[in-house]
């Protein structure tokens, strides 16, 4: 690596949609004035690596480096970087760049930059070159899109937390989760694992909504305090009026007006994971009690750094299962059949 | 009246699912220890009573005597009555009664009353007598469930801010409506023209998305900056992104998503107006930029005092045709074909 030009480095790619993920090198620029080479230690799965890879939004960008769960080491640092020196833990999340002027940039809300975020991979960076994501040995970033992973947090529980932790981290803030309120997580997955932790060490009382009791006892040592099933009717009617907040990480189309009425006056509903397809609502659901839906996307840089703090200050990482490289592809079927507890994250010394 | 014996008053009342309204008489309960008389002046027509009145959820009690938007004047008091004298002017809501105890309750919420709120009307009260509305001469209520109409507010103006202006006011408020705020009104009729009224009175910059501009005239007078179409689809292309608050009064269904990209990040849309049909909403329109889907329903006793005094202090009354009571059954019918600038008043002295 230097500073002058650009440089190949190994990594995971789909060559094509729908292609097994296989090994290959990809270019990364070189480090420039205010960039950060990172040398990336592990990389987390994320669902939607694996939507990606299969091109299930359409217009993907192939060859694709998945992975924007990103834990490693500042190797190098462009001569105006101020923020971070060579050996600091750093982590990168969901995107790499944003227009850094407009209302929602200014305000630390880089994720819903009014000209688009740059994805940490399967995007376009400003001179109109793929990015390529975390499954790979290194990464250059402009150290204002970099986070520091403070001590005490290990890299490879870090990883999930750049999307998964913040995806859950922010709406639980945002909506006021903590003591004294009753917080709902949906779905014990990826994402509803650091709810039930993160929302437990914010102080509320916490219950995860699942499919079935299958993973209970994992729900109550994580810190939920309750665990129903949905698939029980009765659960509807046992919880009514309940909560203050419910989060749904799935990405299974819900009956809406069942979970609207567990909320109580005021109550919000938020989306993090999200169907495919429209879901029905009637808005009755919503008048009677002044009920929120509402949806939640990661969150800014800024936030991102202070869900990392608090993350170290509770003890709190992800519940892993790490992977070598060429496990890649066997990882994602398993995802698929949620047959992961609760993230993969690939050891990127094996690519 | 007596205050120990029930007496029958004028009124008017379908006596049956989908039958035309006719003059009767219906009973009222002696004036109680905590209630008071009162003389009714002018009642407003809501299209909810016409949704009632011809059974349009099911479960309605017969004879109806529709109006919730009530206006008059104290014609007696009980004995333990304490905020209210003969002669004050007062007005009655959407409901005349609630459990006085839950949580809601408590906090002046009272329309959310985890017992149910009793009904102005087609409801039946906590001796299980039907209570009957306000196309009537005379009404008793519990002095706690009325309300003042300020000294200035004419009473027939006043009327339709017992339904219409609290159901605009109560969301305004709670979603911050004022200074700086861009906020959109779906529909210019008997809500939506006091929607305008009030966010123009609460200092934010108004905007009337309605289905043509057929009422663009009146919605800048009523204090509208702006006014738009929504059956020009080049409205929600302009107003991308633009709206902290939308209030939806309308009743058909919308195309969610689309509306849903008109608000800011962070930005709500509030129905209080709604389809009977479920809408379809896609759970992307609200995860990207954060956005809020809600609904809020009409207000709580003390917020409809506070909703009176502002009108009051603001000049602020419904825009109104004062009607006989013979004809109720064509205002009816000039409601349901939108024919009403912008709430018909029944002058209760004609029943």
């Amino acid at each position: 690596m230097t500073t002058t030009a650009p440089t190949s480095v190994a990594a995971y790619a789909a060559p094509s949609a729908k292609a097994p993920l296989e090994r290959t090198t990809v270019p990364r620029r070189p480090v420039g004035e205010h960039d950060v080479l990172i040398d990336i230690k592990y990389a987390g799965i994320c669902h939607s690596d694996i939507h990606q890879a299969r091109d299930g939004w359409g217009e993907g960008i192939f060859p694709m480096v998945p992975g924007h769960e990103i834990a490693g080491v500042v190797a190098e640092v462009g001569p105006g970087v101020t923020k971070y020196a060579v050996g600091d833990h750093v982590g990168v999340g969901c995107f790499v760049d944003s227009c850094r002027e407009c209302a929602y940039c200014r305000q630390g809300l880089e994720q819903f930059c009014t000209q688009g975020m740059t994805g940490t991979y399967n995007a376009l960076d400003k001179n109109g070159e793929p990015t390529y994501g975390g499954y790979s040995t290194h990464l250059v970033v402009d150290e204002n899109y970099a986070v520091r992973i403070p001590d005490g947090l290990a890299l490879d529980i870090a990883a999930p937390l750049l999307c998964a932790g913040i995806t859950l981290y922010s709406p639980l803030r945002h909506w006021n989760a903590g003591p004294g309120k009753k917080v709902a997580v949906v779905g014990l997955g990826g994402l509803g694992h650091m709810g039930v932790k993160i929302a437990h060490a914010l102080g509320a009382e916490v219950t995860v909504l699942s499919q079935s009791l299958r993973k209970k006892d994992d729900g109550l040592r994580l810190g939920a305090d309750h665990y129903y099933a949905t698939s029980d009717p009765a659960t509807f009617e046992t919880l009514a009026g309940t909560f203050d907040l419910i989060v749904s990480t799935v990405s299974a189309p819900l009956n809406m007006d069942a979970y609207m009425g567990l909320l109580k006056v005021d109550g919000a509903f938020v989306n993090v994971g999200a169907p495919e397809e429209p879901n029905a609502l009637n808005m009755f659901s919503l008048i009677n009690g002044r009920k929120t839906l509402a949806g939640s996307m990661i969150g800014g840089i800024a936030e991102t750094q202070e869900m990392l703090d608090f993350c170290a200050a509770h003890g709190l990482g992800s519940e892993i299962e790490v992977i070598r490289a060429e496990q890649i592809n066997e990882a994602y079927e398993r995802v698929l059949a949620s047959d992961v507890r609760y993230r993969f994250v690939i050891d990127t010394a094996t690519i």
